[in-house]
């Protein structure tokens, strides 16, 4: 079974997103190993300046490069990422089961200010969900449901239709 | 003050999604009317043909037509409609208020198999978040997080960054 783990930065704020991700997390169980694994944001001040803003991506992006196995393929969520429908997500998903030595897929949504360079560069793919801004913490639910669709579309039931 | 209704088909099944929609109608209320209004989905068996969908997006159709006011600004969510930006999803909000005679904006989120054509014409514009599939459920949130970002952009408070 393939393992699926999502890098994530900060613990949830609203007790609705928890719920969303504790009930897509159990959903998930039956169709890889999932893990959610949320790392602590860097700190800033209000109103941060650009050069606290990329130090602390870069204080993130070595915490999250040190979680990468070499074995795994990387996705790397970002708004100048490639997008797909969701038959073409399941489609790579499989491919990447099929076609790829990993059996670790790595979802990686940065905090509000995004993802390092460094970390970009180290994924195998970049991609992203939509035009519109979404809030990092609401990407979790909405990233959480279409790995779960993707399942369902390779597996074939009846939840996509 | 504008009024925002977001027409959407069914009761939200999950708590964590009616303690999403509830605590952004909350934020809401600084930047707009907002309404919210849930028709029922017309009934479907389990496995329905291609006509007994049909047929349930024109009963549905029938039921949303009978809400669009003349006057009001009425974007239909599909997801062969435009993506745009959050900034340029602001530009458009503002545009509205300023440059039609509308003081309502609706937004029209379809059942799960969508929005019927009836629907799409009587609208002013097609707009799409995303090539994935979200669950309708989920987009109502997506989407009033989306205006509420939009409301924040036009009056640059420090929401969006």
């Amino acid at each position: 079974m393939i393992t699926v783990r999502l890098i994530a930065l900060g613990n949830l704020k609203e007790q609705y997103l928890r719920d969303a991700v504790s009930e897509y997390a159990k959903r998930l169980k039956g169709f890889c190993n999932f893990e959610l694994i949320q790392l602590k944001e860097a700190y800033l001040p209000d109103a941060p300046s650009q050069n606290e803003i990329n130090a602390a991506l870069e204080s993130e992006g070595d915490r999250i490069l040190a979680l990468l196995s070499p074995k795994a393929y990387k996705i790397a969520m970002c708004v100048e990422g490639t997008q797909l429908s969701s038959e073409d997500f399941a489609a790579k998903i499989e491919w990447i089961t099929v076609n790829t030595s990993s059996s670790e897929i790595v979802f990686i949504i940065g905090s509000s200010h995004g993802i390092c360079d460094r970390v970009k560069r180290a994924c195998d793919f970049r991609m992203s969900v939509s035009k519109l801004t979404l809030p990092h913490q609401l990407m979790r639910v909405v990233m959480l449901e279409a790995v779960y669709r993707a399942f369902n579309i390779i597996k074939g039931t009846k939840y996509h239709k």
